[in-house]
């Protein structure tokens, strides 16, 4: 598979299995409905999970360009890939959310609140307020990508990673993804990767959902912007400490 | 052991752990009465894991005519052996379902609403609509063998295939099923398999179960047919990617 | 370590922690109670799973006097260190128990309802019926026994087995206990293990406990008949299978 | 990584993820609130795996001042670096426990009840009794202990571990940890460590929090004298069974 077909089609079903638990927690009447955090976070680990498998022999499955961004800082990516790599996983988080929005298209037409409709594309804080939000992202995608580079050794970024274990190898950065989640999770909903964040909330601004509230376009540059910094403070304390 | 007796044990191993959560869930006076979708999700999960450990080395485990039919279309699977497997898959899932019954009959006999007591045999719709019912099993059962492509690289189909790791080499399809059900089933309860569905429907139809409701044949075929496309088009997909 | 240590230390770590999670569950004013079937099924098979890495590599971490009898009747174990494994199981499952009564204590002074005093100890049915109760208890024994056939390669009974991965090899025995505690464990509580069941309630019979209720010993021959039963299944099948 | 820099690291991401949890379980208004026990337990569970990913390959992943005395005390790591090893986890604990702080700043704000503010530092009983709350921290930190002995065979102490199986091989001490939560953290709170108590409930007494509430140091003496008291015991009894 192409290295963009895979970063494409990894992040486009994390982003289904992802984007699909919220809208089966929060619309009505879904069979998992209510279910709660638990089940929310179990399955964006798993999301990722499955998407690594799928991704990760044939482009590293970065999924996130947080995980580009710090792997290009610490020169184990090729700079010139960096926004191909960041195209691909913003059209796979698109295709993802859209498809989530089909599947559960009867569900979001039962649901009256508007904001419950957003959840399931994009994050929102539970008190809004800038510093922490901001703070919550930098700290949550910090973890991420530190802990990452432990994983992988640092063999992440190499286009053709042999996952040791077969697809047992993938488990460690789907058992991080889920702590973050349960631990970090409960300012900001952990998105901590600015293409899970920004695709679904483009693709919320534009399909045509009944009672649709806000996108919240406001808020929209903290999933973004804070990631980027936690990635880079990441980075650079690897090079440190690996020096 | 020879593969039909696999085929046919492991599901029925499957159907009885599967559908033995459901009851144990939405029965009157059992221990899990109520305990929810995660305990659901994680008991299918570990039932397909179970499943695999046991029929996985003689009969590859499919377990599932979906995974039987995808095998078949991308060349390692033999046509021949097609039908059989199919056949002793669903008389495994009849076979695991009455054990279910048996089992939980006097829970059957305490719980009053028709309904629930349908919901250990086959799925049904939480929003009955044919077209958005179907796409869920198009797309749940398109996640399931697309991935398990990746899972197996391509090995499943063989006959014999030794599981690397011995049986911890079972969790990956394991850990798909569980994101598969705790994402994606809200809409249907993701069936995702023929055999899975419509053995337990037959059985719920022929068993003499006080205050028995419909089987609900009406939606039988979404089960059946969503299954067998989804499984078509993650087969083309996985060649089209391949080559 | 020696044979019989290691099945007395591994079975009273393997219920301090199993009929731990239940008195944390349903006792009064612990931090864990009413947390539900996911806490107490999750707590089971971790229990199992903890006991198989420290008994595993000296006794086999059996256990159980089921699965030594299922061992011993497919020859992959001596029958005349039968009564000797089942008498350390019996006694660590005791002491084990004792341990719990000591550690949740204050708790358990706390709680009124005799009933919640004695689950802890021992196993008792959602419904009583002689008959289904003991089907139960046959049935989810023969899983666990089967499916461990399948797990072991049926190396299970070699006094030293070393097990692959280290102690990740324990896993899929852990996940096996997990499925059953969660799809079969709704109508008697799963004990699938007769020492499980008889040595805490001979403990619970002992005890100085204030407000206690009845030991049940009118059920108490099911636990340990059902499992004798369902492990002999087990075993006939599998040498069925084998030739 | 320098082996102090290593367990500074490790501890401080442990506490940040295992006391975040906590916060986001117990404080108004997170998305986590009231999620429970189960959420609880594997955050912490998951704590650890990801600090011993980090640190494991560095400085052994003790992390706990009850690890790196069990070791010394069988020989297996040298009493000279014992004082820098407890003070780098003091430092860790306090230094995660900070950021937890700042992370849930708004909602440590919001929460009313001194009690659950308190609660995200050090742990408390949940019924009060010196006698039994040091017994179960003796009880929890001997599991740790017993076990974990047995999951590494003695070779955490080495300062450079190799990790067989790469990061999974992590998972059975974090399944290990999980399962103490699950079975005896129901009286005490399992801290099971004497930084992750003593760390954090230093950083509750500094901190200037709104509306703080006591630090409870009468209670600070049982979570760092029961686990010094276990990890003894545990210790002994391993040497006394290995010879």
């Amino acid at each position: 598979m192409n290295i963009y077909v895979a970063e494409f089609i990894g992040t486009a079903i994390m982003i289904l299995l992802g984007n699909g638990v919220v809208a089966n927690v929060v619309l009505k009447d879904t069979k998992g409905n209510g279910s709660g955090w638990m089940v929310i976070t179990t399955a964006w680990a798993l999301a990722v999970f499955v998407a690594v498998i799928v991704a990760g022999p044939h482009s590293g499955a970065h999924l996130n360009p947080a995980v580009t961004l710090a792997l290009a800082l610490t020169e184990s990516f090729e700079w010139a890939k960096v926004p191909y790599y960041i195209l691909a996983q913003l059209a796979g988080a698109m295709t993802g959310s859209f498809l989530v929005w089909l599947f559960y298209k009867d569900h979001f037409d039962a649901t009256a609140d508007a904001g419950l409709k957003t959840a399931p594309f994009a994050t929102g804080p539970a008190i809004a307020n800038r510093k922490s939000n901001l703070f919550s992202e930098i700290i949550g995608t910090f973890v991420l990508i530190f802990v990452i580079f432990y994983i992988t050794g640092g063999e992440l970024g190499k286009e053709k990673t042999p996952i040791g274990l077969g697809s047992v190898g993938a488990l460690p950065v789907a058992f991080l993804v889920w702590v973050i989640g349960l631990s970090l999770g409960g300012t900001t909903g952990y998105a901590i990767n600015p293409a899970r964040d920004l695709g679904p909330r483009i693709v919320h601004a534009i399909i045509p959902m009944k009672g649709k509230g806000s996108s919240n376009w406001n808020y929209a540059w903290i999933p973004v912007i804070g990631p980027v910094i936690g990635a880079t403070l990441a980075a650079l304390l690897h090079l440190i400490l690996k020096n």
